[in-house]
């Protein structure tokens, strides 16, 4: 059968009833994985390469999409990037879902909807809306304790097979730990499945006092873009439960595209970057032309 | 102002007044080249690079969607894609409109819609709906003259403002030179701009023959995707008038994403991959994060 | 719980594994009515007047979307306003998908994405793409038995949970009861869970001779729109499955909207139409408003 | 041409160029009235009754779509919704943008998407993100007004074309007519064309001395849906400029339909409501089926 379909239908017959896989990732004892992608293709890629499940990245898919990471691109735009992203990799799929386009009510609807088109978890972070990139400025005023747990208890009571990761942005808001591990708790205690600790500084001393002493209370998920030198043996000692790469899939991409552009306009050919891109075949493979190829064969007339 | 907002009032202004720089582009008496982008954040790499317009490629578009070449995205899907790229980019994009989505009615919507988000032109080639890729397969029955001359006429009537340009699939599809010119002077006769004539043979002999042949009756584009060591002096002296880049953002990126991919599985670690991905500032300032600054700056109370 | 969560969710329950309450309607030996609704609005107001089961017009939507009927709304157009019904209504939904939107890749995409949004179940007629309305003009041709088979199997084999009904368009074509048998008996072959048998006369005779020699071998679904004075009782005796009223509520809205119109230009008031439109208590109730407000209770600080 | 690609072009050749006809309805020195609509279907039949102008209600669309008017539909899906009216009405539109779906930056995306989808001008409200409809609850709390200010400022300069009208809650939230006069003159001074001042009390008394007080500054605009009985005259007397009649074709489809739904459930035959509803042709006619036959005629090969 089509891997789309069938990656669908897989969603799809997990409903509330059997465990997502991405669960059992975030639980696990062991520290797990993610890759950041934007869109169908990224997806494919990752899931060839091996990934578990995917981070769809609200930063890469806004780049993708040409908007910047500031809740420019509409909640429907992110659930359809998301949508294509699963059927293209038959992956769970973490959500970047920002602050949660708006108050419980927006961010519950957000979660249903991530859901039915094939997401396995929402990542909610603890500001207001429109949000602004954690990289960006300094203007990133925190939601209050009280109004963003209610958005987790809307979304954890609305949606309950969705993994629900609590992002606190109060290092990244320059508040300190006392007040990330007091979020931290409350966030439990509205019923998420994980906290995600984030940080822009370039080393990790601050996520791993945070992991210090919280103790192990929920799952820790953290996202070192800024803090790429530490070894992750660092976050097994420290009983991290999972690394996101957070947006590298995104990065790569326009890298090698300003690479190619570079050399096509310079060289006025094409012959030169032919042996450095993918192939016909390797795309046609990611998105298994093959198995519309079968099908012709199977459903279309044999005289056509 | 806003790149993104002044791009598209720009494109706006020109109406069905001005002459659209694609028009110029495609007629001038030099070899010009367009550049493949599938989404905002591919077409504003490919500007930056300095390329004066953009192909909205069917396959790359596709791919990045995570359907495959064989109109599995509906023609709204491609429509919003190519809305992203032009207001990312401000470029002129010529849209690759596959066989136009339907009958003559489906196509005049089509290009219609297109102008609307900002696109320059659209082409259409002369296959049934739906199409597959022509690079993929044997099956490739042409459309009839008369009626896909029928859909050139109606959006010609319908967008006069758009660079119409008729896709030759007749080399493709196994018929041979005097078809493929046959069919080109029709579509001349249909209102075309421009004739793209398409081969998947590895030398352009049967491209500079038909543009021999052709002996300049209207502009003619060509798509090298195949034939890409062929130099491009071969092309001016052809008196080829575009050439189209088809396909090589994307598979710069999905090359780029696999080794990528690749490299973090394998090391646990994003370390050895930060030098050779783009970095954040680099993405950043491609989507006009400074625009977004400077209107805060203006436009947000500053106690704020 | 929101309600247009918890259908949701039931829809998302049903997956695979549960008979979706639509296989039971068709299959029923009673007589039963699917009614006509077009978006949230239309869909809400049919459940609440106690239909079982919606029929997403194509006729409908495309007019509520400001479209003709020819296929000039794109298919995933169509699957957004499905989606719409089902979260605003809960019921299963039937959809019209015209003749599948292209070829069988087309058809089984289309299905999986509607089973997806909330759909029970999917017709396709056995015309080409773009199709024209049955009721307008004479150009009807008809899709040649095998191929249009081979949509259906892709569809079955694609999404089983679906409701798979195979609309016969020979008597509209002109073709006659042979024809329609033919193709009747062979569209069950190919998986079909109930026929469509269409016409455009004003007496329903040669709909009860089909039945007659049908015979029962799948149930049969009847749009009685042109022959409406057939009284239901001859359509019980026939032993017909269903029937649908298949464009009632977008006509009624359409004939009330014109009338209202009317009235506020000619008397430069709303006094006078005041007592004819539905209050605003009436459209809050419709759309749950009651279930907002307690959830903002539920999950809003209360010091907001 | 089609009266849908025509209108289409009529509105983008107007561009920045040209005076939007809404423009000058709003500064005209007599009373108009603009008709609500919320689809492509509800536009054509205010527009084939004579308005000159449509109101595209957030409540009105909203309803359609299903969610409640607390900003559950995403600003794309608005934006969506106003091009099929534009298409299908060719009439100048007035969008109810709430309070701009976020911050300067999210309203100026959405005044300049708008524009580009066919609309004529955006209305904005001085409230915050997500809104509730003025008619439900006590919650509505007021934006700061140079805040407020700021959004208003930036689209201005990013859209000149549009007519930008501003919204005063004062009322709604219960400050008092020296707070609405406040603000609008604030806004004012920020560049909106005109103010829409609200109420929700049953007789107009507040409005009428806002109008005197505020002596023609700039048009005032606005919305007796609740005030309704209050006769035209004095809106004429106190030179308000514009009137809408702002959710009464949703109002008036929701009643047909409730009835419609009613009478075939209860009469299990829809012989009864035939009559009563619009025939097809009439739907054919709003939709110009006939501009689709006679390009069938000039576009499809004869044969066919």
């Amino acid at each position: 059968m089509n891997k789309q379909l069938s990656s669908l239908h897989d969603t799809i017959a997990l409903g509330d009833a059997l465990i997502d896989p991405l669960h059992e990732l975030i639980r696990s004892q062991q520290l797990e994985f993610i890759m950041e992608a934007h869109d169908g293709l990224s997806a494919a890629v990752a899931a060839q390469a091996g990934f578990k499940a995917l981070w769809a990245s609200g930063l890469s898919i806004s780049s993708s999409l040409g908007y910047r990471d500031a809740n420019e691109a509409s909640w429907t735009q992110m659930v359809d990037v998301v949508e294509r992203m699963a059927d293209a990799s038959g992956l769970p799929i973490l959500v970047d879902g920002d602050s949660g386009f708006g108050n419980f009510n927006n961010a519950r609807l957000l979660a249903a909807k991530l859901h039915q088109r094939g997401a396995s978890g929402v990542c909610l972070e603890d500001k207001g809306f429109p949000k602004m990139n954690s990289f960006v400025g300094n203007r990133h005023p925190l939601a209050e304790i009280d109004e963003f747990s209610g958005r987790l208890r809307a979304v954890k009571d609305s949606v309950p097979a969705m993994v629900l990761v609590a992002r606190i942005e109060a290092l990244i808001a320059g508040y300190g730990l006392d007040e990330a591990l007091t979020r931290g708790h409350a966030y439990a205690d509205a019923g998420a499945d994980a906290v995600l600790i984030h940080s822009r500084r370039s080393d990790a001393t601050e996520i791993l006092e945070f992991a210090r002493q919280w103790a192990g209370k929920l799952p820790v998920v953290i996202v070192p873009t800024k803090y790429y030198q530490t070894p992750v043996s660092a976050y097994r000692e420290a009983k991290i439960s999972t690394v996101i790469w957070a947006n590298h899939n995104m990065r790569a991409a326009t890298a090698a595209m300003r690479t190619t552009c570079g050399r096509i306009m310079a060289e006025e050919s094409i012959a030169g970057v032919e042996g450095e891109v993918a192939s016909l075949e390797e795309v046609f493979g990611l998105l298994r032309y093959d198995e519309l190829s079968a099908a012709e064969d199977r459903y279309l007339p044999q005289h056509t």
